[in-house]
């Protein structure tokens, strides 16, 4: 059986519709506060991690999907579960090493549990985001050498374990994901851009070397409408390697917009 | 002569101060649009800037110094000095390889004319970051670390041409300096802070291998009040990198937020 573990955003209800239409039976269990908007889900606080992973054994789960965001929840000591307690030397040793060093840590917790961690890609491969166009506006000469510059930022970037896109127009970086978020870096450059578009192009890359089964990098029609409000005339993913929640969605709103939204290895 | 080809913010304001104060005699140029709060300034066109080169020559001038933010200018091509002509291909050539490039290519056009090139720290020295604590705030380990996880973020993200700062807090990257400078980073991470601190660190260091004769990064009392705003815990500075505008004021507001300032190699 498949666990989901899921965040907020989109993602959880994407992988949830697939697993339906598959016939393909599942739990959901969410952090408390981050729950989504499922049926029947388990919720669990941070401090009973130790004992979830326990009852996921007991219930027959052999599989667990991280899916969707959930920010670092603060821990209360006090409420530890006797479970968790050799889980804290091992996640707070590696708390202030960047999300992926966590998140890596957390997969560790579950494989040496005996469940296998799949990827969203692993369980609905048709949200990847495939290579060239996915709308009717075809990306200019000038886009696609804006995406190739953020393109090669990210490959720099990346080690850094930073974050996973940046925005770059008329050869210049306006802005490099960090923390808060995709979305948070579009509102900064529609808000900072002394001459709001159009042009530029926003660049979505998995970081190199990125374990992809937890924090893939994910669009969706938001992304399009904050492209958009940001001035963008483009949007290029990195084919295999990012989610595209609601593909139909996602290109109806770009070409709406007149964005080009393409796919490059 | 010395001419300070002068754009906005604090930095004409304080080389003038300091030239006066010296005895030095100097004239400024500025940019139409971008002209500094200071009595006889001659301001010239971008389109102008082939006859500004030959007036600057005619007048005696035989040193210049950039100093100040100036946005790129609009060219309108009609407007064109016939002496500008010439240096449109060259202009045009690097226009999309980042603001270092283009600044380079202006010294050189400078340079080339017979006219020597100065940064603010060859005519106010004083100005320059030094190594060591400037206030009265000594720095926690926590800082400490953050400052060396910020350098190292700058030593790799230098090479792009991107930006010249960051924030870490709590070992993670809040933000990277890009296009809009450094307040519209800070407010940046005061707007999408979830726990808006105390705790954190402002980075600026100059990018490796950079001119500084041209866009040295610069701190003043404005920056302190930016980091406040976003809840951060210190700002460290290149020593002999960095320009602090104002520094008893600079020093003062540190003081008066708590903040650690201090230099490093």
């Amino acid at each position: 059986m498949l666990a989901l573990i899921a965040g907020q955003g989109g993602l959880p209800l994407a992988l949830a519709a697939s697993l339906g239409a598959a016939g393909t039976p599942y739990r959901v269990y969410a952090l408390e506060g981050f729950a989504p908007d499922l049926p029947q889900v388990t919720v669990f606080r941070v401090e009973a991690l130790g004992r979830v992973v326990r009852d996921m054994r007991k219930a027959g789960i052999t599989e667990v999907c991280f899916a969707g965001a959930m920010q670092r929840p603060k821990v209360e000591m006090g409420k530890l579960h006797p479970l968790s307690l050799p889980l804290v030397p091992r996640l707070m040793k590696v708390i202030g090493d960047g999300d992926d060093r966590l998140l890596r840590e957390v997969i560790a917790i579950f494989e040496e549990a005996g469940l296998r961690v799949l990827g969203a890609h692993d369980i609905a491969p048709g949200l990847l985001a495939p290579k060239g166009a996915l709308g009717d506006v075809a990306p200019s000469e000038t886009l696609r050498a804006e995406a190739a510059r953020g393109a090669e930022i990210l490959r720099v970037t990346g080690p850094l374990d930073i974050g996973q896109g940046c925005v770059v127009a008329g050869g210049l970086c306006l802005a490099i994901e960090t923390l808060p978020g995709t979305d948070a870096m579009l509102r900064f450059v529609a808000q900072t851009r002394p001459d709001p578009g159009p042009g530029g192009v926003l660049v979505k890359r998995a970081k190199p070397g990125q374990d992809l089964r937890i924090d893939m990098p994910a669009i969706g029609p938001d992304t399009v409408a904050a492209a958009q409000a940001a001035g963008l005339a483009g949007i290029v993913l990195q084919a295999g390697h990012i989610l595209i929640l609601d593909r139909d969605a996602t290109r109806t709103a770009a070409d709406a917009a007149g964005i080009a939204i393409w796919g490059v290895t």
